[in-house]
């Protein structure tokens, strides 16, 4: 998906919201567990419940990958299941050498034809560089990120005076560009928002943390957005464990909707 | 498997020797393209010629999921087929917010039942800890990496005058110990694989880029070494792609076996 299609996309859904879909097989209603596939037939509801509603949903991979080949063939069937129209994140945290960088990027790219992968920056350059080869395919680098160990090291402070994840999303901008490079910045920084909108002024940020994890929505908005809007911000669990009886997804949906309706007079 | 155990497998085969399975489907030889499983039947063919020449085994887990479902079936076949005796490492450079690292954990600990997991220091202790909750399983957290993108954010000053790596490898000893967490130290840097070891001196080493990334085999035993050997020396390509016609395991053989040589003296 083009930079120009997601900002149409939020234009006309009033929405910058992204739901990840980490879909844990223990926590989903009891009804469905009797399914073939318990965890598709989940991410289904949920999609149908919200697909109105938000721009992008993100798959979170290590919740697939814990159940082994069954756990990706469900994933398979979510990401066929989702319309094109939909920007889709695979949330997987990769980066490696480059040869190995290389096979992630087929994985996400062509085998499930994910419009996006969260990377890792640790390894620099050319762990990042084969993931923004795709047309139309994008890199959601992490900056900060909206755990309590965002401390340890993204925050250190370097040489220049400035903190690593500074560097970060400085250097990274010389190997990709806003229509194909998105960071992560977690809701819980919203000083720091405002801080990096100064430094990345036209790429997309990835916002996680709202919800479960404790972040302000509207902080977030009035401390991130440009004028593009510029933010897709993230929902997991808040959303998609709203409900656990027959009726989840109605619980979903008027959760959705509460965010969606709070987004809506910035989008 | 303990460190004890893996101390008397490397000093009973003499060998400190870790292949790295980056088993490609494109670059496997041409007459198991035909079998039901190439991917497997290829690292079973690995497996069978040099397990009495390395002490460990590292998938990396990129080149299984570029097949999906298909492919991680394939790496679970490889795991129940490598014994219980050899170290088998998730080349995997994970690393998520805690809810999800767990999950990871599971995948690799408890599903495919590896020994050892990659895992990327980006996002800090509760994205490394939930790894270190499983008894006799382990952490290789990424240090300085083989490739060249490592000059980018591992090597950065910090305000202490110390190298982003640096920190990294000491602040995680209060988060491990040498008895379940090992640090990636690319063979691309033999000087300061010395330095590293001063700062880290019981902890295992894994050795990234001997053979097709060039590092030195010698400079890096030399280097690295402790008085338990201390070392996990990975070769990937160099070995598994040493033949391609019907005998392909001989030439594959004798390339570990070249390696291990070399190692004897040391181990």
């Amino acid at each position: 998906m083009t930079r120009k299609e997601l900002i149409d996309n939020i234009r006309s859904k009033r929405s910058c919201l992204c739901i990840g879909l980490d879909t844990d097989i223990q926590k989903i209603p009891q009804h469905l567990k009797k399914s073939n596939d318990p965890v598709f037939e989940f991410n289904k509801h949920i999609i149908d419940a919200t697909k109105d509603l938000c721009v992008a949903y993100k798959p979170n991979l290590a919740f697939y990958e814990s159940l082994g080949p069954t756990g990706l063939r469900s994933l398979e069937k979510t990401i066929d299941y989702i319309s094109d129209e939909i920007f889709t994140i695979a949330d997987a945290k990769r980066g490696d050498i480059g040869n190995t960088s290389k096979m992630y990027a087929r994985t996400f790219f062509e085998y499930f034809d994910f419009d996006a992968v969260t990377v890792a920056p640790y390894m620099g350059k050319d762990s990042v560089a084969p993931f923004l080869e795709f047309s139309n395919k994008w890199v959601i680098l992490l900056g900060i990120t909206s755990n309590s160990g965002s401390n340890d090291f993204q925050m250190i402070t370097c040489a220049d005076n400035k903190p690593l994840y500074h560097s970060v999303i400085e250097k990274s901008q010389l190997w990709g560009s806003p229509e194909n490079l998105m960071f992560v910045v977690g809701a819980t920084h919203p000083k720091k928002l405002n801080q990096i909108r100064e430094i990345a002024k036209d790429h997309f940020f990835l916002v996680p943390g709202v919800g479960a994890q404790g972040g302000d929505l509207e902080a977030v908005i009035r401390c991130g957005k440009n004028e593009d809007v510029g933010l897709l911000i993230n929902s997991s669990r808040e959303i998609i464990y709203a409900g656990s009886g027959l009726d989840f997804q109605d619980e979903v949906r008027k959760k959705a909707e509460n965010i969606q309706q709070k987004m809506a007079a910035y989008c």
